[in-house]
């Protein structure tokens, strides 16, 4: 069995709103300093697979096909 | 300015029907073999502090306030 980390974030000049939601409310509870805040997503996906690179090329088909829109987002795998 | 990276995922035994159903989806497209999968969160947070200790303490107590949900989520903090 294998097991995939899945990063995916939006692309640089993406607009953000829940980033910025969040970037506000760090302001308001007293933290300052801080730059900016971007928010993403994280998929931890197991497979029976038990061959790695073949996994890692499963998984990025499920990203291009489900996990993230290839549009605004980009993706990252990490095999763990 | 630092960079941080937050991820935020659920502990284990705290149900995930968000996971659940991408599981399902993953089915329905054809993805075979796939085991669970859970979804998290990830924060890219810029702080303007160029203390690397000092920013990590700061990045934790707002993921203790904010970010996450300590009751049901685990999070863990690297600096990019």
């Amino acid at each position: 069995m294998i097991k995939a980390r899945v990063i995916v974030t939006l692309k640089n000049g993406v607009l953000d709103p829940q980033g910025k939601a969040i970037e506000g409310a760090l302001g308001g509870l007293g933290f300052d300093g801080v730059g900016s805040v971007r928010q993403g997503k994280v998929f931890d996906v197991e497979l029976s697979s038990t061959d790695a690179a073949n996994a890692e090329a499963e998984i990025k088909a499920m990203c291009d096909k489900l996990l993230a829109n290839t549009v605004i987002e980009n993706y990252s795998v990490t095999l763990i």
